[in-house]
């Protein structure tokens, strides 16, 4: 079994891939992958049968680019979710924050930890890292006196010191995955179903139209994310996750109704729901 | 009359706050700031006038930072938008594109040209930077072999070549900015109203409920963006924009309907609408 994941390795992304391979108990291979693009198309060309992506932070949001990489999902369907703790760390080879004079971070990674920093230590220099592993990579390469935002696996790999842990401004810090696969997974009782589409025109009332058709069958929508339809400013294509599998008569016939109201739609996939543990602090 | 605006000199911002300091006539002073929670409490605390902040761009989408720092507007209000054409620049100490093996750029303004970078040098490095005004200034320091993404009036602030323009994946690619004040508009017969609130707890058809609210009045949503309520997976915050002004009646009624259906509602202010130009090609 391959698993590709945002590399390089330590990223949160492949401590997400970690804990899948754990869980599925199938010895596994981890594949670091470029962006998400390249881990869509990787699944979809057979070359790892499943891949990882995280769509959104309980901090920070969307995770935009991976948004828009589920868009090539062609033969592939999303068959998953997981939502794991984020508790970012100051990497360093130094010993206490102070030395420190510089750290390079992911940009997500610092707007997590912003209150921190503007406490503990105000005149850092920040350079913005395409991942957190990157960061570390640098930090390691430069030395003495710069540090990296990261998780604690991370520290291990490129055999930093955690100066400081739990940076994070929020207890409550966690990161949705999508797992994505080749085959649909059957009806868990406990489904979600994620779907994209889009409108002709704007009128009045479209979307209305649509949350009309879930609220009339009693379907809760779990989120609803709005992305920019990249032609022109103010039109939108919608991602919409709700409960039910795709496979229920409500969903099937909420979906198709819906489809006679915008101009496309794309189920995802329909998989189980990930248990989320609300209120625990990190 | 001062302006805030995201510095440092040369970012898009800055452009931004040079038309929009054009556009009213009156001699202004351009005052650049740190971040976007910086222009919004220099507003509050009428350290400057007016404030300029970029909340969504029509490749890239919403700027999540800009969105979040709205949450902090208390005497202040949104009293205007604008929307400018973003073309990207690819500027250098050198003269071709095949002689930069280094590129420094701001994470949304990579994501707008992924696709020249991946057809015309695809071994190229990328380094991330906090804003493009940072890009040109570390691709100016570091010289040959290096180069930044950029706008054409970075390339005269920061004394760079332009190598390649308009090297955006797409032609129609805008960004919408909001500038806050202290001064609410009066009615111009062409307004939008933002507004943002969250619910007591997700139960179906929540969202519905308000959105019927607008539907039920004819009232047309220009935009609908969610963001995480930053205390537990799951919980969002929803940004509404509508046409219409808060002096409206039936806007008056739209609001007072919907905050007996929310747990809170911050109404963010009333604005004449930009002109948005769609179609043109840049």
């Amino acid at each position: 079994m391959k698993i590709g994941y945002l590399g390089p390795l330590g990223s949160y992304s492949y401590e997400a891939a970690c804990r899948h391979s754990i869980s599925i108990g199938v010895k596994s291979e981890l594949v670091a992958l470029p962006d998400f693009t390249a881990i869509v198309t990787s699944v979809e060309r057979g070359v790892v049968d499943t891949g990882i992506i995280p769509v959104e932070n309980s901090t920070h949001g969307a995770v935009a680019a991976a948004m828009d990489s589920l868009l090539r999902l062609a033969y592939g369907c999303v068959c998953g979710e997981m939502v794991i703790d984020i508790e970012h760390c100051l990497l360093s080879d130094e010993k206490g924050a102070a030395e420190i004079k510089c750290v390079f971070t992911h940009e997500q990674a610092l707007g997590q930890c912003y209150e921190f920093f503007r406490k503990h230590c105000s005149d850092i220099e920040f350079i913005m890292c395409s991942s957190t592993s990157q960061a570390c990579e640098m930090a390691k390469k430069n030395g003495r006196g710069y540090g990296a935002i990261a998780g604690k696996t991370a520290a291990g790999v490129y055999n930093l010191a955690i100066v400081a842990d739990g940076i994070q401004d929020n207890g409550y810090n966690q990161t949705r995955f999508l797992i994505i696969g080749s085959e649909k997974p059957a009806a868990s009782g406990n489904d979600k179903t994620s779907i994209v589409f889009s409108f002709h025109d704007d009128c009045p009332g479209s979307l209305y139209g649509v949350l009309k058709v879930f609220a009339d069958r009693n379907i809760n929508l779990t989120r609803i994310e709005s992305r920019p339809a990249k032609n022109t400013m103010g039109k939108y294509i919608f991602y919409i996750d709700f409960t039910g599998h795709i496979d229920d008569n409500k969903c099937i016939e909420a979906v198709t109704e819906i489809r006679c109201m915008v101009s496309w739609l794309k189920v995802l996939g329909s998989y189980p729901a990930a248990q989320v543990l609300t209120g625990k602090k990190i």
